[in-house]
């Protein structure tokens, strides 16, 4: 990664928004995306989220999130959000900038708090990032993901107060 | 209540199951809707859940659920639903039918286990009927909910191994 810029997603962009999620949706213990993923697909759940940015470099997409309400109505004050990396690019600190990214948009468009629905017990790369950023795990479900290889495995609900959030916050990893 | 039916929802239940809705929806612990309740918000939220079943004594619709997969793809084994009881009808054990026959209905679809993502920790009726059948807190969200009364509040997860329901099973209430 040399110059990482990041911008709103539009509807240019919707092909290489599909290829990148194609190409991540069959790994073992992060998205639960299973079959449907089409130009539909990325039109209504991605393209149609209340915010949606891209991490470019140069013309090479290299990640993308998605945030929005975690529920409607009386609920709608804590956003959720989803995050892809392209595999050529992990280990590198681009999840990183793009959580970071998208927690600061989701604090300036006036959500009080971020909540991770679904993080997968075996993803130790998401989870030990979510702490160091603060984030709490206030819920683990059992046999939550039906994991390709390790069978059900639970997942955990993960929590963050924004106004606890800090761009310049950089806490050193920490075990899970 | 005399002689309770439960039958499928279908489209000629859509007026009924929208003036239930609406009946209910400005209480204060229970439902996150919050304005956006039509006709259109039925048959896209409840008539096209996976299952959505209602209670009738004689013409008058007591009460109703929906329920569906809790998440897609590999989360896709859990399900949750939500549930109404009409306002004259509370503390009458109509809501422990309604749940006892969601979860049958649930088991009997082949999902693994029963997920409620958002229970009000104002709402104790709602507590103790799920830990009464059985349904555990396997995460606390705080100040998920926009109480009109209490400000923000937090909300349980709970959850229920359906291998370990039994529509027999009717144990006490027990203080939440």
């Amino acid at each position: 990664m040399r110059e990482l810029t990041f911008r709103q997603a539009t509807r240019v962009d919707a092909s290489a928004m599909l290829a990148l999620l194609l190409s991540v949706s069959s790994e073992g213990d992060t998205l639960h995306f299973q079959g449907g993923i089409d130009a539909g697909f990325i039109d209504s759940q991605w393209l149609g989220a209340p915010g949606c940015f891209l991490a470019y470099d140069g013309d090479h997409l290299l990640g993308m999130y998605r945030y929005g309400a975690n529920m409607p109505g009386r609920g709608a004050h804590i956003a959720s959000a989803t995050f892809l990396v392209a595999q050529q690019c992990r280990g590198q600190g681009l999840g990183r900038k793009l959580v970071t990214h998208c927690l600061a948009q989701a604090k300036a468009a006036g959500f009080r708090a971020m909540q991770f629905n679904q993080v997968v017990a075996t993803n130790l790369a998401a989870l030990s990032l979510y702490r160091s950023l603060g984030f709490e795990k206030v819920g683990k479900i059992p046999e939550a993901f039906a994991h390709p290889e390790h069978g059900y495995v639970s997942a955990y609900v993960m929590y963050l107060d924004l106004h606890r959030f800090d761009e310049s916050f950089t806490a050193p990893a920490r075990p899970v």
